[in-house]
């Protein structure tokens, strides 16, 4: 199979042009208190605050508006640890289209509850048992609807990117340079997409993605020129960030637009989601402080640095958030 | 003593230019499953993201910039249960004023530390037996420094106004017209202001305060045609709202521009903190989320209404946020 064409910089201009009065200008946000003990500018992206909880919901958009009434009438099939669905569920919504939404049976209550009140039809699995692929595949077939992958697919990636765009015309308006871009990473629709989008403004910042301790498949793909799976039997408190491997689409973006990718553990996240608490006023899921967590544990050195790092997602169950507090 | 002149919109105006560039313009949030609950289309403008963490930095800044160069160099001297002092110790930091700040000895950490972080000196006071007014009088008499009251002051009700101005503007450019305003109420410095700004644009909007159960000193003032006291041993989970009557200033504009005063209940602050974290992905603290309780609780009917809430604030310990989840 024939690699398929990469997204470019101008594929995130028409995208922001779809989104644009659909999605929320989210605000880039600053703590005097983090920046003094970082010894940076850290500008944080509230992706959290997104329609939906997360970003996903931009990529979403920007795929289904691209579809034909009739694609629009037979609906679309997505599967996604939650955010995607939610993303999903609510573009077709918006659009007027049925969603069928394949979700792991363990995804959080919160997840699950929001994508159902989006109005779409939900199947469930097992992630540890089951191909969500191969299901989603059945039942598109069964309906002739499109199928929508959470991340490897170019107009989803464009979709994401639009973050990256935002947030270098927020730094034009502010007058300040980019040193480097942190996004979370799980597919790496978000940190390439956003690295694309952030090159149209501030092209030489350097873009990070941060993954889950041994779920960090990007940055072992990196480390090999090619692309590498997860252990299946890796956890992370990260619900978000599961996936087995980079994309092909993503993959390939990562090794050209990338400049690493940071490696975070469960207890770093937690205190990034505690920080986050108390000195931005916003609520992140595990998976959303995973860039954040990048910078606060020193993992990835900032000081002297202004640094953007995506908050990409607030859907958290509060007993989980109550732990990460505690 | 002659009344005061009253604040107008124009001061709201300047206060919004003196402002620019230096005030978060926080954003106007939305969630369709709040709506739907609700049967109502609520914006909750989001101000726990503000500059310190609330709202009180637009009112402490505006006043001080207009200080001349002899009073800024003699300091500003400020009493508050903590988001005053925050605002003005951050205020003053940027326009190269010492502060003193008389906080009562229990105020919450968070706000303890962080004044301190803005370079301010801290006098602490025990709140049922000092009068906090007196120690900052002593103080303001022995430096020459300015005392900058938290809400009875026409600078600081015309910088909290800019709240109101910005709700306007934004939903203009979302094309609705807003029907009812809501905002907490400690002194009232806030849900005037933002009365005086949001009638710039949106002159037929009802404007409600959001006060404690037994500390709603306006409510029962603005029944009586008079300014009533709280009982002093009334309590409240919300620490922000704890003024003891309305200002002289603050209930002359209140019964001219106020519709009502709704009196929430701790367990219903508690409810509207939860429901803020799921919907919103905000962190408010318990005087941040009263006016949001005033609407969610049912207490102020909403169907088929445009409301605009102002979220006024977020800093709070993780001990009451958790116990709010839980």
């Amino acid at each position: 199979m024939a690699m398929p064409t990469l997204p470019d910089v101008d594929d995130v201009r028409k995208a922001a042009a779809r989104l644009y009065g659909k999605a929320v200008m989210t605000p880039l946000l600053s703590s005097p208190q983090i920046d003094a003990q970082l010894s940076a500018r850290v500008l944080i992206k509230a992706e959290c605050l997104q329609r939906t909880g997360s970003f996903k919901f931009r990529g979403a958009y920007n795929a289904l508006a691209q579809l034909d009434p009739a694609k629009r009438r037979a609906g679309v099939v997505a599967y996604s640890s939650g955010n995607h669905a939610q993303g999903v569920a609510a573009a077709a919504q918006l659009l007027g289209m049925p969603a069928t939404i394949v979700m792991p049976a363990d995804a959080p209550a919160i997840k699950v509850a929001n994508t159902r009140f989006y109005g779409a039809e939900i199947v469930a699995y097992d992630r540890y048992r089951e191909s969500r692929e191969d299901i989603a595949q059945r039942i598109a077939s069964e309906r002739g609807a499109e199928i929508l992958p959470p991340y490897d697919d170019t107009r989803v990636i464009a979709g994401q990117g639009t973050i990256g765009l935002e947030i270098g015309e927020e730094a034009k308006r502010l007058d300040v340079t980019i040193d480097m871009l942190i996004a979370p990473c799980s597919g790496g629709g978000l940190v390439t997409g956003c690295a694309l989008g952030l090159s149209s403004t501030q092209s030489h910042a350097a873009i990070y993605a941060a993954e889950p301790e041994q779920l960090d498949d990007l940055r072992r793909s990196l480390a090999a020129g090619k692309r590498v799976a997860n252990d299946p039997s890796a956890r992370s408190i990260c619900d978000a960030l599961l996936a087995p491997t980079p994309g092909e689409i993503t993959f390939a973006l990562a090794r050209r637009l990338l400049a690493g990718s940071i490696a975070v553990s469960d207890d770093e996240v937690r205190q990034a989601m505690a920080t986050a608490f108390s000195a931005y006023k916003l609520v992140l899921e595990p998976g959303g402080a995973a860039a954040f967590a990048a910078i606060l544990s020193g993992k990835l050195p900032v000081a002297g640095k202004t640094v953007a790092i995506v908050a990409s997602g607030g859907n958290v169950d509060p007993a989980v958030f109550t732990a990460a507090l505690g």
